[in-house]
């Protein structure tokens, strides 16, 4: 039934060979979340003057040397550095001038002596109770970045403070990748829409919902094509539609062994389509299937919801990454959480599996329990916290054997 | 200068204090990543009708007791179940009907034989070579979901799969709260519109990005109110603003103590406001504030975009969960790494120290390399991958000290 089974390794391969989408230029107020369509250098020197780091006194570190609480330092206060402005006096030797955090250090000052180390005798004396080394307190321009320098990888995704420090910069555009665009079609002659009460035989279209949800919290935008009941000439033009208006499309089949037939005909009536991959030795989710077609990557989902979104964390969440322009990352990715299982779990060997776990805190950590259940159930996807994977040349694992979850 | 300083603790309690938006009633299509209103409960029985789980063939159980490969079990196939049809024929004793995964199991039939376990000797006659019990494979009315059942939780984030679900059950709308609206409000004399090329002095309105940016990030409606002068009409119309149009207020300090000083003195001209929190023994970001003005929260938050956003990760993140109607969630709430710190950090006790580590890939798993710097700088920011925490009763960690790094 299925030619062109392949592992798990393979199919992440193969995803790879797929191009990001294009970049635009957009404003710095949308580009949270988006992904740097090329590596950004800082314009300019930031900051561009030397800048007081702390609440203090400017004063020429010098004239502190050998300071001390029982041995004060006397400096004649001469003023203060308003913030915002270049100050109009400078430090000479023997004087100081109060400045506030992220004031402009005066010309003549080469240190900034924090509040907490000083005392003022009158409006004009203050003690110094501490030696400062030079620079210290000051940031220099440049300190942070110098013009030209590295800031951020193309391919990351920006974060609020990524997004600070641009606006810093002067950043006001720039380019990353342009939203992806997901269709997504559901067939299956006893699928039907949502707002209808489903005669015997017949159930609602979980699959379009879910997916495009996916989609969305993925930050890719979803094209939901709707229902197709399973016809040659029907899928094949939502097909064609979703291959004109999107940059991947999802079909996400009926459970039955007559839509996945289906879907593979339909395909092979695409002028160019290879067809690579045709089942993944995954439980659950083999029956999945991977196209190119007008260099665009067609997937074959399964029909039951539970294995459809199997495969949609483990293979569409890196392909999105991969479609979205987005370098791997392995410390944001995924969320996991590190368990210890509550019962044994078999597996057949030769292919992969993932378990939808229940996650309950126990007295040495998280405990990991298998939700086992006739394949077909939804309610699992709303019981399980995340996925456990036993290995193609695992067993399966034992209860106590330490486990770490996919956060689902 | 600090006069109600609280610990970490202390102000994550009066956090939870400040009362959820309220609900709104939307469509299922918009509601992903919004927070449930209110427990759901399942409005019918779910499947409505009893559906195979696997491609087979639908059979009397007992009619295939003892069989095997030696001895298969003959039965007569009488036709094939529609999908999304009410089966035509019903299965007889002796007698079998094909059905695909989610066809409907025709009356007289308790089991399902999988395919891989029969073999067709003629367009009629099937063998079955391994024995079924009753009710294998077969999905009965309400095993997923039976009429009332809790389905999720109020307070419980709608993910894909819990989106999905509701298809299934055909709810069709939710009710779920709303998106908090959070008011930003950039202070500070030095502090320019980011389009502006600063002189010297200035500095471009890094905080505005972040927050908003942060806001963003984490489900929420910002609403940039601009830039402030450090003077108390513009501010106190700025805030009274933020409290007419939005559900919180955040005023970002210049970083200067005058600001900071004009901040408290604008809160204090609110009738009934109680200054919550004046001072948190948190390092970076000490000079916070918290207030109650109209029951809404408003923070006064520090200058140094750093020291903000350590802030913002461990208060301002658990404050909007608050505010959305969000039940605390251990496992989504942070994302955290374990690591070995790579270098000794020291900390003064009494406070709780945050330290933006840079996290690097070493021999035996994540090292955590303590990004030191002067304090104001924000190269940090973009270089940081985390927070390690150091306990108020610690007085540092030392290098090789395994810590737990909460992502950035």
């Amino acid at each position: 039934m299925f030619f062109n089974v392949k592992t798990t390794e393979e199919v992440l391969e193969i995803i790879q060979g797929f191009n990001p989408v294009e970049e635009e230029n957009i404003d710095l107020s949308n580009a949270s979340g988006r992904v740097l369509g090329r590596d950004m250098i800082s314009p300019e020197d930031l900051p561009g003057f030397p800048r007081s780091s702390m609440d203090g006194f400017a004063v020429r570190a010098k004239d502190t040397f050998g300071a001390s609480e029982s041995l004060p330092a006397l400096l004649e206060l001469k003023g203060e550095v308003l913030m915002g402005q270049i100050p109009a006096v400078s430090v000479e030797s023997g004087t100081a001038i109060r400045i506030s955090t992220g004031g402009m250090v005066p010309e003549g000052a080469d240190a900034v002596v924090i509040i907490e180390h000083c005392h003022l005798l009158d409006e004009t004396t203050l003690e110094v109770m501490r030696a400062a080394s030079p620079q210290e307190h000051i940031i220099r321009p440049g300190d942070d970045f110098a013009r030209g320098a590295a800031v951020l990888k193309k391919g990351w995704t920006l974060r609020p403070q990524d997004i600070g420090v641009m606006a810093g910069l002067g950043i006001l555009k720039t380019s990353v990748h342009r939203r992806p665009r997901v269709a997504v079609i559901s067939t299956g002659d006893e699928v039907i829409p949502i707002d209808r009460k489903p005669k015997p035989g017949e159930i609602r279209d979980i699959n379009t919902y879910t997916l495009v949800s996916f989609c969305e919290i993925e930050g890719v935008s979803p094209l939901p094509l709707g229902l197709c009941r399973d016809q040659f000439d029907p899928l094949r033009e939502l097909i064609e539609r979703g291959l004109r208006e999107a940059d991947s499309v999802w079909i996400s089949g009926g459970s039955s062994v007559g839509t996945r037939d289906m879907t593979v005909k339909v395909l092979k009536s695409f002028p160019g389509m290879e067809l690579l991959v045709h089942g993944i030795s995954v439980s659950p989710g083999k029956p999945t299937i991977l196209a190119r077609v007008d260099s665009k990557a067609v997937f074959g989902l399964p029909g039951h919801t539970a294995s459809a979104m199997v495969i949609a964390e483990v293979f569409l969440k890196p392909f999105l990454g991969r479609l979205a322009g987005r370098n791997p990352d392995p410390l944001r990715d995924r969320r996991f959480v590190d368990a210890v299982l509550g019962r044994n779990i078999e597996s057949a060997s030769g292919r992969e599996d993932y378990i939808r776990v229940k996650l309950v805190a126990g007295e040495e950590g998280w405990v990991a329990e298998p939700l086992f259940g006739k394949s077909g159930l939804i309610s699992t996807l709303v019981e399980g916290d995340g996925l456990v994977r036993i290995r193609r040349n695992e067993e399966g694992l034992y209860r106590g054997d330490k486990v770490r979850v996919m956060i689902l």
